[in-house]
């Protein structure tokens, strides 16, 4: 095996230059602003958690975990999500803090062997978990927080599509009772918006001509709440009818907030984390493939790090984000200085004057700068901004013995 | 070997609850701020380096670093400092980009092994890397950023101590000719600042009498500019003399930026990285036993990522200023919006109203209040500042049938 040439660095990772990265931060304060605006408070783990808790806890398969072994011999883990880690806070260090808790965080996360579909093993996510509510109000003021952190973060247009995974179980035990493979085969088509695939496996199952076009119906469950009227008609099952009752109440209160131009009632979404128990939901941009955001309701997490309780929450994809968002850092005044020698306190206190009011400053010697170079600069700094050493300048002050000059 | 409990992370690492971490982000903001404004711009790198460039290169000692295995069999290191990585990017993505580069961070580092004696194995630095400048005005400019910078975090009091790892080096190699493990002793108890060792080590090796008080008189080199002075007197050696007189120009642009009131001469120290090659500091803060920030001189280390370039630069430690710092966030206020679910579009629309002027809004329905409650929280809310459910809130809201009520 080849060593790794001097300038690599693992596959699936990247460097964020000056440009990138003040525009994802820009993004992450403006969100976790936001979020603190409804209440959510800030909350930061470790990257690095043992692999039985958390990392068995956590909802990402088995061979997407990064391990690693201390030295004590445990399995740890880089953090694949912040759900779980700070399920284990609110159980430990939280745990005399009554609920509903609400905590947000900016963080990355890792996923093992994303690489090779081209996807990325280190990302940012920007999140809330609202733990201990376990009303339909507490679902809405999720996704209507993820639709005002979707604004804050600038993307221009998007559309969170809402499921609940009450309703495709509740479906599936009716129609296709104990034939959990089948079930598995077709709710995986349908994680995948495999429909063709769907109604492939479906044909196969040579199933009552009700049952049938039930579920072919599901696929066109998908618009604003006359989907769950609909709904209601199409399933009997217990289950079913009171996820889609849920999902109604959700609706309304969606509508107070008065953002239901955002949101898509779509009852054939199945979250990709296994530990949703309830509500689910995605937000598309519309100018991309991928989700940007993504969550739901996990009422069976909290027990295993021993505080039972309700719990509901979602993630921004931040560093997808910052695919979509046209946003570029709004430029300050930057000020070059350069100086002679004996005058160098003049400069660098000139220099202060300027950073305390907020500008940028960088100084430099006139011997660095060069008598030649220096009248070339002085020439483009006459016409506004110019560039001196690679790096873009809105400002020139030279500094020399009996002058002092500013462009 | 046990499995950990439920609620446990592995040791040496932290939870950071809300009120650390709003102090923490302050800390980081703050010195981000005072970083952009002396020209410096910001930069990230993964987490996860590969072993074989970034890891061999850091100063970590080996049985420090973080270890794991990729599916490709390369071993990958959690980073232990952010100077090497810049440096592999300075060296790749930024190869075209003129010298000098001033770039500043603010990142997680990991070191294993360090829980052993209490300390952490992940932990917050902020800093910058000035690549390509080799004056002394380069030096200086960096040690007045940290002064800066520390004054932006809000440490209260603390000192900056100068050395410079050729005077010590020049010095050894006079007194010492070749005598490498001895030199490495004495070295290492300076490392230690264990004069006591320092002084036994110094009497067991039978030294002329001149060298053994020029060797016992480094310790009282500790000072102004004075000490450069009585220095240059001390050793006749070239490399000594080299150094010793950068100190004096760096000393001079210090005076000029008029921060000598930070700074200390301190020829004993040795910075605790093996990559430095001249200037070395380390700050401390009047409360601390163990340096905030520390810095200084890597003219080699970029070579080693195929751009031979002179580089100075210092990190603070972020996590230990934590400690010293006394700064609870300014409190915004925070509003509680009570609803009978009649009034609910009215209470939603009103939270919207004063989250989009800052406040902290949490919207409740009347049901989760329950009547009882509700007449004790209003109660209270007369007085003022008033807890509900273990929150703390300066205003309440109540939105029922017929009637809107402040408090």
């Amino acid at each position: 095996m080849a060593k790794p040439k001097v300038f690599e660095k693992p596959t699936g990772v990247k460097d964020y230059l000056p440009l990138a990265l003040t525009k994802l931060r820009r993004i992450e304060l403006d969100v976790l602003e936001c979020m603190r605006r409804w209440g959510y408070e800030q909350i930061m783990t470790p990257t690095i958690e043992y692999y039985d808790t958390v990392g068995v806890a956590s909802a990402t398969s088995d061979q997407k975990l990064f391990k690693l072994l201390d030295q004590r011999g445990n399995t740890i883990v880089l953090r694949s999500d912040m759900t779980a880690p700070i399920a284990r806070v609110a159980g430990s260090l939280l745990r005399d803090e009554p609920l509903p808790l609400r905590l947000s965080y900016h963080a990355n996360v890792f996923r093992a062997f994303e690489e090779e579909a081209g996807r990325e093993a280190e990302f940012y996510q920007t999140g809330v978990e609202l733990i201990g509510d376990p009303t339909p109000e507490a679902d809405a003021e999720v996704i209507a927080l993820a639709i005002a952190s979707l604004k804050a973060s600038g993307v221009p247009a998007f559309q969170i599509a809402i499921g609940h995974v009450g309703f495709l179980n509740g479906l599936f035990e009716e129609t296709l009772p104990g034939r959990t493979e089948e079930q598995e085969a077709l709710k995986d088509c349908l994680l995948q918006r495999d429909h063709v695939g769907y109604r492939d496996i479906l044909g196969k199952l040579s199933l009552d001509d009700v049952w049938q076009r039930e579920l072919e119906g599901i696929l066109r469950l998908r618009g604003g709440d006359e989907v769950c009227r609909q709904a209601l008609e199409l399933s009997a099952n217990t289950g079913a009818q009171a996820a889609i009752r849920h999902l109604c109440e959700v609706w309304d209160v969606l509508a107070a907030y008065g953002v239901q131009e955002h949101v898509l009632i779509d009852l054939t979404m199945i979250g990709d984390f296994s530990y949703y128990t309830g509500m689910t939901f995605e937000g598309y941009a519309s100018q991309l493939g991928f989700p940007v955001c993504s969550g739901g309701r996990y009422d069976n997490l909290l027990a295993q790090f021993g505080r039972p309780a309700p719990a509901t929450g979602f993630a921004l994809k931040t560093t997808r984000i910052l695919e979509v968002v046209d946003r570029t850092a709004a430029h300050s005044g930057r000020t070059l200085i350069v100086y002679e020698l004996s005058e160098r306190q003049q400069a660098l206190e000139e220099a202060e004057r300027r950073r305390v009011i907020g500008e940028t400053v960088v100084t430099e010697t006139l011997l660095n700068a060069g008598t030649e170079q220096l009248a070339v600069v002085r020439q483009a700094a006459k016409d506004g901004v110019f560039m001196y050493r690679g790096k873009e300048y809105d400002n020139l002050v030279v500094m020399a013995a009996g002058q002092e000059e500013s462009a």
